[in-house]
């Protein structure tokens, strides 16, 4: 178990009744100068905008609009001008993680005299940005990415191609989670949403640091959380107890609690956020068709008996014997994710050829140090590999 | 699952390269008058002492030393006094949970006028006092309480026979987890504050709230792993592995994360501060002992489908017959504790008469509202049987 901290000082205020009853005082707590964000129509539709805006009432509020999902640094751009020149005080953001990686961001352009792509592009190694930031407050309508409580944003630039990570000095000041706002979530999106949680865990579990019992025994739980509950909001998109294990479930995947102690970085993010840097895709779609093809490529003797450990506690796989446990958990994870309805192939997300693959799995050894960092060191043939089974369609691996 | 709020902002440096290192800059950040605080002789003998005083090294700081186990009101009055006669700015609490317990309620003493057993009787309802809090860091020597996390704290009175729990605004401002701390905690208190951490666990696990398989799954990670290490850490007693794994696991048992979305309140704990406010007994071992006789009376057609899942998933029996595992798992939980070397009888721990059952059984259902919000309701009567049970060596209830 290795030295870590831990400091996470975002209020989450969960369920039924908090957002009418708190959220104007969570907001004007800061100030009544206020950028509103959020994404497309959807917000519209199921009356949260007219909701949110009466409960915005003698705050003055501007608005960013249409900040579309894999978010833009465009957006950023015209968050960090709102802020600016209406002298903003606080943000809230309401969406999903695309709005609040956006919003977290132009917290802190709101300091910065240059183009915000610059706090992503320094946010890490000697030369790092870290700007004060605005508090941001939001409200989530999608159970995925963790963003509501944690530091991290991560935003495309379609001039260069990049989908890259940033982190900033806060975690969101105040989080409404509300479970039926979820409700109306649709299908794709559940499941997408849904695999996202399920490979920030299986990210986080597979690490080499020693005897970390309470992380991994943490993430099993999660784990069996989001694997029981995600196929009932797929069947009953209004079940309360589906949409709030799922919601909690994504937040605490990723808020940093399940981490501590751990060692390595990431491995199936930076490969797929080459492809929806390239093409696009829906972000959890892409970690759902390479997920299992990873895990076949980096079981080996070493790493045989968290496979199997992952299959008996995760997927309550009975046998002896750990390479038969570990083939069938890997199994049994692809078929979870295709039974949520996610396209398995590349080319079922519209990638028909190895045209990129190259560069692509070049830029995420780099961008990830996955030849250092990674769990199984990969190079870029490992990459590429992974990439080109990911073409194809999935042969069970267990008897 | 039931509406939360989850906030806490406890700033935690866990492992071997903190202190050293940041103790002076964690302190300091509040102020140059300390108030330092600790229990007996063992922090002086183990050269603990000498170190912290050596890094405070330019701050100005007054000294509280013999807080005892099962900290007494005596001991906050004495701190209440120091801090206002010395302007204090912080508090630095060197040592377990009866320190830090007793440093978190002098932190709101040092705003109060009044004699401070005011602030441990007047915790709850509609007199609750919640004054300001000088911020509190700590170094924590026992793995056990989760104290080091979260906002309340256990006072005794030995006046009037009370052993009672308050809480204030704020949780510990910094809490220093140095597992290599913990190595020569002797066994006896080793396998107490295991025990104090799994019932912790049981207590929040055995929960009524639908559907709240977040909470169970992250506790049932928890119990696995104090269920592995506490052996070991009396086995080894200089395992880091095993010290890091309790300490950490201490701590998330009871930094309100895990209970997030639950119902009921405690039913062991209200018995046990009765047992340790009459006859001043280890608060662990008083835990161990009532545990399993606890679970035995609640066992019913309405909770056997929770003990069977903790059989399951927690001590990992296989079997269909949920009466069946859900007795085994009983057992087993009284055999894990009985092998910590817990004395496994009242008798045991001195309590060799039924003289005061009525009046401790009638103290926990008033103290613990355990008719109306106990996990199952229990009465005086229940709560006297229970003690009764406590008196018998255990007889194994599964085949």
């Amino acid at each position: 178990m290795n030295d870590f901290q831990y400091h996470n000082t975002t209020d989450i205020r969960f369920g039924r009744n908090h957002i009418d009853a708190e959220l104007h005082d969570a907001v004007a707590q800061f100030g009544n100068k206020v950028l509103l964000t959020y994404g497309g129509q959807s917000i519209k539709r199921s009356g949260l905008y007219e909701r949110v805006l009466k409960l915005l009432d003698g705050l003055e509020v501007v608005e960013l609009g249409g900040i579309a999902p894999n978010p833009k640094i465009d957006s950023v751009r015209e968050g960090q001008k709102l802020a600016k020149d209406n002298d903003v005080q606080v943000i809230l953001a309401v969406g999903g993680g695309s709005v609040i990686d956006a919003s977290k961001v132009i917290a802190s352009a709101r300091y910065y005299e240059g183009d915000p792509w610059d706090l992503v592009v320094k946010a890490n190694g000697a030369d790092r940005m870290l700007l004060p930031q605005l508090p941001v407050v939001d409200i989530l309508t999608l159970a995925a990415t963790g963003t509501e409580m944690n530091f991290g944003s991560v935003i495309s630039n379609p001039e260069t191609e990049q989908k890259l990570g940033t982190g900033g000095p806060q975690s969101p000041a105040v989080s409404f989670l509300a479970p039926e706002l979820t409700f109306t979530v649709p299908a794709n999106q559940t499941a997408a949403g849904s695999m996202d949680i399920m490979s920030h865990l299986i990210e986080q579990y597979f690490d080499k640091a020693p005897a970390n019992d309470v992380s991994k025994g943490l993430i099993e739980g999660l784990m069996r959380t989001v694997i029981k509950w995600a196929p009932v909001a797929l069947d009953q998109p209004d079940s309360y107890d589906a949409r709030a294990n799922l919601m909690w479930s994504a937040t605490m995947a990723l808020n940093g609690i399940v981490r501590s102690g751990n060692q390595n970085g990431w491995t199936v993010h930076p490969l797929e956020h080459e492809l929806s840097a390239y093409y696009d895709i829906t972000h959890g779609e892409g970690l759902g068709i390479l997920t299992p093809r990873w895990m076949q490529h980096v079981l080996n003797e070493d790493t045989v008996a968290l496979f199997a450990r992952f299959g008996r506690n995760v997927w309550q796989i009975n046998g002896e014997d750990d390479q038969q446990v570990a083939l069938e958990a890997i199994d049994r994870t692809e078929d979870w994710i295709e039974n949520l309805g996610i396209p398995m192939t590349l080319p079922a997300v519209g990638i028909k050829d190895e045209a990129n693959f190259n560069v692509m799995a070049t830029s995420a050894v780099k961008v990830g140090q996955l030849q250092t960092n990674a769990y199984v060191g990969l190079n870029v043939d490992d990459v590429i590999t992974i990439y080109r089974e990911s073409m194809k369609d999935w042969q069970k691996l267990s008897l």
